[in-house]
Parts: structure tokens; sequence; C-alpha cells
């Protein structure tokens, strides 16, 4: 059987989620999120992130996230600024465009915005012939595994503040941010220097969920209205309150982050022993090596994985994913063979 | 504690649905649809509606498949017709026009549409000052709890076929219609005069899902990058794929219709037996009683219900649902307390 | 050669218009509505309406001129209450659905909205599964001829306040609104009732070209973003300029206004005296009275109406308009032949 | 006084497009475009175009022209590609999103797009994730005054064909595209290659005016629809036929496009004999010479110009435009007093 290291999706749950909805399923609550799970997971993260006054609402997936959020920030004529690689820009099918509103992308090779990029950005618009940058969407990580440093992010919410923009942050993989070796960033730290963010759950563990947070006070106003208008209201909340409960409280939420992560800096590894390239150094759950074409169909045969790009005529750009279920046997598998087809390839 | 007929989605979801999802939990499944229970499930349903050729996809929730299918067969000046008790009009919070198309409700005590309706609204659309009205929306059973005959849905579908329209049919409670005493459409009817329609799962006994089912060929290509543009497609699709197959296999689907439609018919006889008026007789899982307010405030000490209408000054219109979860010693119970209570009303 | 009473867009504009573009065609100006002419313009209809704070933008049309105000006023969930008869619920091709945006339509028999109607829309629109009642659109006159009254005006403006919504009106017609023997609401208190306003220019002697006059200065911020993105900036925005010079200056729009008004009452009388019914009773420049179908041919050979609506089987109501450029000597020799026509109709 | 270089749309228009709407000013036609000048308009068109079948729609202004060709051109899902510098791109306040769109800018030097630029683009966009690139738009001449030849719109027909693509042509300054001495493109090859395009009238000397051309028969469809939404429909709809008349009739379209050019070229001629470098080189009616910031303003005193971007710290880019109001002893002047203050930088 092929083992999948193609993303962090193919599972089910974290099994202590799913006993939790079985314990639960008969009880009677209201719908829409006003429950008393939801309540209780917003209160742990509110903890978590030591923002008391936060607003929190707990959608099922991450591109309507992003675009009810999104939408809610501006006006018709304001418009975000993204790095190219973002996930609004590449992965979802123009759906913040859908709301009307135009995303910006920048180019920038390691998937992070700076202020520099957004600056110039500003720059060139002017008077009302173009939009009016509004809003800065980052991810963290980045779709190619980079992460921020906490005055990276700091320098971002100064210049967001500045120019009277304000500052996103999309975290579908931040149980990874959150436990990686290379990270310096605490949750309360994004309540700090972001005006909206999302804790992801899909990609961490969930059977599926993500917590958006509010921080900057003047978008909570109606904002059930905006998701409910854009169909992300779950007439059973409480499903998505049960899972962020049993992921933020005992340190689930961390736990799993830092399984995937252990298992990627494994892969991360063989790949720099081997001496093979890679698109950004990662620390997170994702690694992007370029190996040779015959390399990746040799791999192939075994270990699924995600074409990410070409590279030259002869290599490609590969996305290897542990997650929350990623079982070390496998991992420590595919290192072997790894190192074993890698001979062939001396030239990498 | 409160005894709840207030709606059909305060509890999870059937137990075999649940027992389903913890044995597949840990199976690695390809994302976003293209797993095997969506698949199978899509075949069992295809079955049930002796419709090889239809395309089904799984959604999560109702106002988003509303959305995503109406946009995908209207143009930008195309709107819809909609008996003006309908979902879309009065539920939706403007998510039809938020994708930028109109609505155009029409008054109809029943909740029903008819083909008077839509010639009258054609009518008066004769030109390109006004939209072209080119869907004609319905649900069944209806929002206040009435059923369409088969003669109606199919004199429906020619009008719309005569004036170059298309039907669509929201079935966010279809467990209910396919089961109902009053009820004489056949699952294959709603693929035989229906362009697209939806079967629901959240209020008939999912965690949360609506299988929608596309039957004319215009409005299949390229469907996916609507739903992912509006945001609707699940990362894990097997979660829908799993509900399906187990609602859609075995008659789960039509035994938990059959049970709520038993326990509402208890509390209709009741209602009459008492002799209270009702908004519209309705033999589904929902019924509208028209009760004084005094006695609503006595039964709502142990009985949670939905208020739905105010009726002159002293009456109000009650809404009271059953569902797969209901228990039939609680309704027992309600019925019990309402005819002793009715007693302090006799001139009702 | 046919006489038209069909509409008040028929002819070009008033002489006087033509000769100052004429006189000013050689200048350079800057665009997009920074030149002097546009400037005056504004500064002359500040002072008609006693509003030294007013913003105001001249527009091409109206339909373009509701979107993009509506779409200013607006957040993505929130609605816009019309009579039924409104321009925008009938005649616009669904342009204010076209952003997002629900309008709401009430039956109202003379076209009118009154603070009853507004109350019961907010009556049923109690959570975010509806959208947010938040803007009330009238016009005046209205599409059917009738007119406010101050006090009516005033009443709407308290309602709007009271419930935290506003108040746009439509002044398509609104040199026959100023004008009619039936009005009494001055410019200065249009300013001071509604939130935003149109003066049209289009349908009472301009080429073209509605004077937008937004009075809460919450609306003020980044309005040019908003036309600019719709498409309704003009960029030699001096002819808007130069059109509302003549008609704000000496007078111009009122007498035009008069003349319409003043050949309309004509009409009027006759269809008085002949004994036939209209469809609302009408103090401005459009007349609407109910008549026999074949009288309607009859009077078709030599004059050009607009068929408004079926009455019965053998009515209809027809449309008949003056204008600025109507010549009385068409109006009389239309009466006269009314008058004979009509003979042959005792019956009505 | 200053003389200005700085647009094309200062003054008003041609002589005889004012002296033919005096002449009509008091005739009677239909509204909305269904008049008889408008039809002589279009038929000279379709003449000049050797294309008698296409429709043709007379639009106001270019940014609603783009807009609502663009949106009838385009399911929600599907996207646009444009150089970076295109008109939509950089001068419409994300007029195309605000249509729910994406636009996709592509790094072009030139301005100009080529058959790879699309190639590379439609390679990265694979499944559902990602929009559909549909339609490529480009303008000619491009904003930045370059010129496309005859092959190289040949070539992105044949592109756009072969993925199943469209090609829309913004030609706002079609004028000077037709009589630059570097043009090699009849204006039937417009009709030849493009699915639609449109022939300026506000930048080539009307008072406004755009005039679109639908090739393909598949948007001719409903389009009156689409417009009348948009809000782009003019009442008085002669008042555009008849300045087509004017300028399609006799020449004088390509007459005044060619003053314009001369000049431009004269222009030219003075920035290279000077030694001056360009943004590119340009053979229409627009320059974009590379000036020291100090002559810039010396300059300045004198002449109006457009600043158009940053060149290092000492220099800008800018705009010189010259148009069918420009007086040759303006330009002439002009370069007289370029030549002598250019002698104060001889370093460039």
């Amino acid at each position: 059987m092929m083992i999948s290291l193609k993303n962090d999706y193919s599972e089910g749950c974290h099994p202590r989620i799913l006993d939790a909805m079985v314990r639960t399923n008969m009880e009677q609550t209201d719908g829409y999120g006003s429950d008393p799970y939801t309540a209780e997971a917003c209160d742990l993260l509110r903890k978590k992130l030591q923002c008391p006054q936060a607003d929190i609402h707990l959608f099922v997936s991450g591109t309507i996230t992003n675009a009810t959020m999104i939408a809610q920030m501006l006006r018709p004529y304001e418009s975000v600024i993204s790095p190219h690689t973002g996930h609004i820009c590449t992965q979802e099918t123009g759906a913040v465009e859908s709301t009307g509103h135009k995303t910006m992308p920048v180019y920038s090779p390691d998937g992070k915005l700076t202020p520099q990029m957004i600056e110039d950005t500003i720059y060139i618009h002017t008077d009302f012939h173009r939009v009016i940058p509004k809003l800065a969407y980052i991810t963290n990580p980045t779709e190619i595994g980079t992460l921020y440093t906490k005055e990276e992010l700091k320098a971002l919410s100064e210049t967001c503040k500045k120019h009277n923009m304000y500052l996103y942050l999309d975290g579908a993989r931040m149980g990874s941010a959150l436990t990686s070796e290379a990270n310096d960033i605490a949750p309360e730290d994004y309540a700090k220097y972001c005006d909206a963010f999302y804790f992801g759950g899909t990609k961490c563990g969930a059977l599926f969920g993500e917590a958006l947070i509010i921080v900057n006070p003047i978008f909570k106003e109606n904002f059930m209205y905006m998701r409910k208008q854009m169909g992300s209201v779950l007439a059973k909340g409480r499903l998505l309150g049960i899972q962020f409960v049993e992921l933020m409280k005992d340190g689930l939420y961390e736990e799993l982050g830092a399984h995937a992560n252990k298992l990627s800096m494994k892969i991360k590894h063989v790949i720099e022993e081997c001496g093979f390239s890679v698109l950004q150094e990662s620390f997170t759950n994702q690694q992007f090596p370029i190996l040779p074409n015959a390399m990746v169909e040799e791999l192939g045969k075994k270990y699924k994985m995600t074409f990410w790009d070409r590279h030259g005529d002869d290599h490609s750009v590969m996305r290897l994913v542990t997650c929350w279920a990623t079982r070390e046997e496998n991992v420590d598998q595919f290192i072997a063979d790894f190192r074993e087809i890698a001979k062939n390839y001396p030239n990498k």
C-alpha cells in the first residue's frame, strides 16, 4: 500500500475529538454557534491568546474563512496585498475577487511579505483611479514552509498601522508554526500584531474547522450577518466547538503540531544529507526538495507526494507533508528509501 | 429539563453515522470529494433517483448549496422567482443577492409556487430594463409544512420549460417529504422534473450535509470551480460521503423521516382535537398552530418551541418540530400537557 | 408626423445648454470633475439647497447614480426598502443586486413609502438569518406621478433616524416636483430630510446628467473611488458642470419643470372632463389615464404614448408625458383629438 | 497661460461633432440606442471593419465599456490575463474585480502581451483550486505608447483559440494606432483577430463615447441587459450615435489621429535629438521621456505634463500627450524650449 506524504488532510481527526463528538451526540444545544461547547472553545482560545476582548468565530474551512473576514474588512474599492504565493492568490479560485475585491500579488521568493513590499505598492496607488491598498494578507507558516520571525511580524504590523492599513494572518498550519524549532512568535503575539487571524484546525488534527480571531473591534459588528450571507455558518455549530475544545485544552494542538514537525525535520535532514536543493529551507511540516524527475518517479512507486513545480527540464519541486497522523515508521522507511535511491543521482 | 420541539438540528446525528466516521477515521483518502465514500454515496443516490447521468455534489450546509447552485444557473442579469416564504428570501441574509442576482418573492399564502405566479412575473418582465426571470426556486416540504403534489411539480416543470426557465428544488427536509402520508412524489420524480435539487442531510439525521443533484447537463461544467470559489468544498470531503452512504443505504433516510413524521402527526392531531387553527395544514415534521399567547407562555415553561409570527394581539403562530432524534415519550407528554392546558382556553 | 407624449427624453437639451457647450468647447480643463464648471454647478446647487456642507457629484445617468450611491451607503448584508413601483425595483435590471444588495419591494398602490411600511419590514428582520434593512429608497415624483408632502417626507426621515436607517431620494423628475401645484417641499427640505438625493437633469432639460447630493458626511469618504470602480466618472467632467450651471442659474430648471407641468395639467383636465379613471391622480408631468383599448388604438395613429399596464381585458393604463420640449400647440391638438375620440366611448 | 501636453481629454470635441448635435437637437428619437443616428454610426463602423455581422454598442466611457464587456465574456470563476500595465489593472479602481472576476497582471516591460505569457499563466492554472484563465485583455496602442504588429495580434488570437480563450482589445486611443507610421494593422484585422474590441472616442476627438464591437456571436445575447444592469446605457443614446457618425464618415477619425501623431513625432524627435532615454519608443500620441527632475521643474513652469514614475533618485518618467486639439505652434514652442533647457543637462 502507498504511503502518503501528500498533504495534511488525508485522514479524519485525532481520536480524542471523535470521542467527544460521540459522547455529546444526543445532547440538545442551540444552533449556529450559540452552544456551550463553542463558548468554551472560544474561552480557551482567548486565554491562550491572552486576548479577553477578542471575538472568535469557528468556521468549517479555510477559503470561506479568508473570504468572509476579508469581505468584512474592506469597502468595495479597497484591496488586499499578498505575497504572490499566498493561498488567496493561488488556491482559492478567486474567492476574494468574487466578493468584489482586488487581490494584489507581490512577487516574493520566500513567500513572505515585507514592509518594503507594502510601501512599494502604496507608492503607486495615488488616487481614485486605483484601488486603496487597505489590507495585508500573510500566512504563517507560508505555503512554502517559511516562517515569520516576531520582529518581522511586528514590523509588518507597524507598517500597516502607519499607513492606515490592516493586517490579517492565515494560520491554516498554525500548529506547525507554534511548535517549530525556528519559531519565536508566541500565541499572544498574533493577537498583539494582527487585526484578525485564524488558527487552523483542518490541517492540524481536527475533522474540519478554523478558529477566526477578530482582535480589532471595528470588525466585530454584524459579523454573523456577513457569515450567514456567505453561507459559512454551521447549523450544528457545536461540532466546531467540540473540536476546538479538545484541540485547545491540555495542549493537544501543540502536541500534534510538534509531532508533524519532528517527522518533517527528519525528512529535511535526509534531503540535506543527500545534497539536494530545496525551494526554501523549511522548519515546518512541509518540505520542498528539488529532485531529479527520474528519482521522483522511483519514489512515487511507494510514496504519494505532491508535484509543486517544474524546475528546469529534468527536475521538479516536490512537496512532502507530515501531519498529526503521520506514522514515524513510515517516515523512517521513506528516509531509508530516499537515501538509497538518491545514490543513483550523484549529480543531483 | 426542557424538552425541545424547537427545530430539527439540536442534536448530533444518527449513531450509525458516527460509527462509520469512527470506523474509517484513520484511512487515507484523497481530498475535496475525490474519495471512495463520496463516490459510493453518489452512486446510491443516482440509483435511488434512477438518474445515472446526474452529477452529485455534497455540501456542508443549505444556504451555500442554494447560493452556489443558483449562481451556477444564472447569468448576472437573470433572476430567481420564489414564494415569499422561500428560504432564499427569508433565512439566508441575502446570500443569492450577494452573488449579484435578484430574487423575486411572490406572495404565496401556502408557501407554494404555481405556474400562474411564474407567468404573472414573466408578463411584466418585457425588456432589458428589467431582469430576466430564469429560475423558479421551490422547497419541498415548504418552510411552512405544505407539500407539492406530483401534478403540481410536473406543472411547474412544464411551465419553466415552456418559458425557457429552470426549476430548482430545495429539499432541506426531504426525509419528511418522502415519507409523508400526503406525499405522492417518488425520488425519481425529482430527477424527472427538476433541473437541480438537493436532498437535505442536516435536518434529516446527518451531522451536516446536503446532497445536490444536477440533472440538467448544462450546469455540470466547471461546477467544482464555482464551489471552490464560493468556499463550499470540504478538504476532507469523505466526511460528507460517509454520512450519505449511511443515510442512503438500507433505507435509513426514509426511516428517520418517517419517525419524525409519525410524531408530528401526533402533535397535529392534538392541535385539531383541541380545536386550534393552524397557519397551514401540515403532513410533515413541522406543525404551525395558532395559540393564545398565555397558553404559549404556559407550555413554554416545559417545552422549547419557535415563535413564528404574531397573529392579532393575543395569539401567536408557533412552530413545533420533530426529527429523527425526538423521543416518542416526550411527544406523548407534550400532547398530554397540551390537552390539559388547552382546557383553559375554551375560546381558542 | 407623429407627436410624441411618450417620455421626457426624446429630444436633446435646452438650447442654452448647447450654447454653453459650444462657447467653452476649446477651453482646457482638468478631467474627472476637477474643472471650474463643475465647481460652479455644485456651488449653485449648494446655495439652492441651503446646504453648504453637501458633497455634490455629477453623474451621466440615473441608474448608475442610484447603484453607486446605494453601494456607498450599505455594507454587503444591508438592504434597501423600496415601494414596489420604485425605479430600482422595476427599471434598472437588478443594478442594485448586481452590487450584492437585496432590494425589498413593499407593495404600495400609490408608489409612496410610509413609515408603517418601513416598520413592518423591520419587524420581521430580527436576526442574522435575514438582511438588515438599512436604507429607504423613494422617488419624488414617484414613477406613477404622485408626490410626497413635506410632512410625509419628514415622517419618513424621522422613522429612518429612529431605526438607524438612511433615507435616499431619487429625483429624476425633480424639475416637475419642485414646480408642481401640489408641491410643498422646498429644495432645502430635501437636504434637511435626506441623507442623499439627486436632482435629475436627463428628464429635466439637460442632454444628460444627474446631480447627486450627499448630505450625511459619513458617505463622503472615498466616494470618488466608488464612482470610478463603478465606471461612473466622465473624463470630460466639465460637460456635466456646464449643463448644471445653466440649469441651476437664473431659474432655468424650474422654468422647464413648470412648462412641463402646465401642459400635463391640461392633459389631466381633459381626462377628468371626459370622465376617465386614472391609475393615480398626478400633478406632475406624467398622466396615467385608463383608456379603452380601442381608443388607445385610435389615438395611437397620431400620438406616441407609453403602454403602462393591462387593466382588465378591454382597457389599458397609458402613460402620457410632457417635458421642457413639448410644444403647447401639440398638447392642445392632443386635447382636442382626445375629447373628440372619447365621445365614441361613452361607457368609459 | 500654461500649455497642456498632459492628456488627450482636456478640451471638448471636434467642432463638427458639436455642430451635428446642435443641428439635430430638437428631433425626437427613441431612447437607449434605438435611434437612426446610432444605427448609422454602427453601419459606418461595420463597413470600416468589413464585419457586417458585428454587434456594435456605443458607451459613454472606457472603464464601464471594459467592465461590461468582460463581465459578459466570463463566468464567475473565469479570469482575465492582462499586461501589468493594462488599463484594467492600473486605472480602473478594480472595476473588473467589482464584477467578481480576477485580473491576472503579467509583468511586461513594453506593455504588450505575448503568447508565451498566456501559456505560462495557463500552465499554473491546473485545477479547480485556481481560476480559469479565459480572456486575454490587451490595449492598442498600449498605455505606454507601444503598438502591436499584425503578426503579434494574429499570434495572440491563435493562442487564445488554441486554449479555448477569448481576446479582447481596448482601443481607447485607436485613432492614434490606426494612423501611426509604425502601424500595420488595418481596421478589419481587429474584427478578424479579436472576439470583441472597442474604438475609443473620448481620447480621439469626441465629447465622450466608445464604440464596442462584438464579433464573437456568443457574446451578443442579452448584452443590453448586461449594459443596463451596469448602468451603461444612455437614455439619449443618439448623442453617441451622432458623434460616431461624424467621426466615422469622411475619415475624420483618422484625420484627428494623424494630427495627434504628427505632433507627437515632433516631440519624439527632439527627445532623441537631445539624447534622452524613453520608457519605451513610441510612434503614437504619447511620449515617455526620462528627464532630470530639475529639468522637469523648469519645463513645468510653462507646460503641463503628467508625472508617470520615478526613475532613480534624480530622474522621472514623464508623459507628454498630443491630441486632435493640440496646436502645432504650441508644440513647436515646446520643442524650442525643450531644446534650450536640455542644454543645461549635458549628462542626461
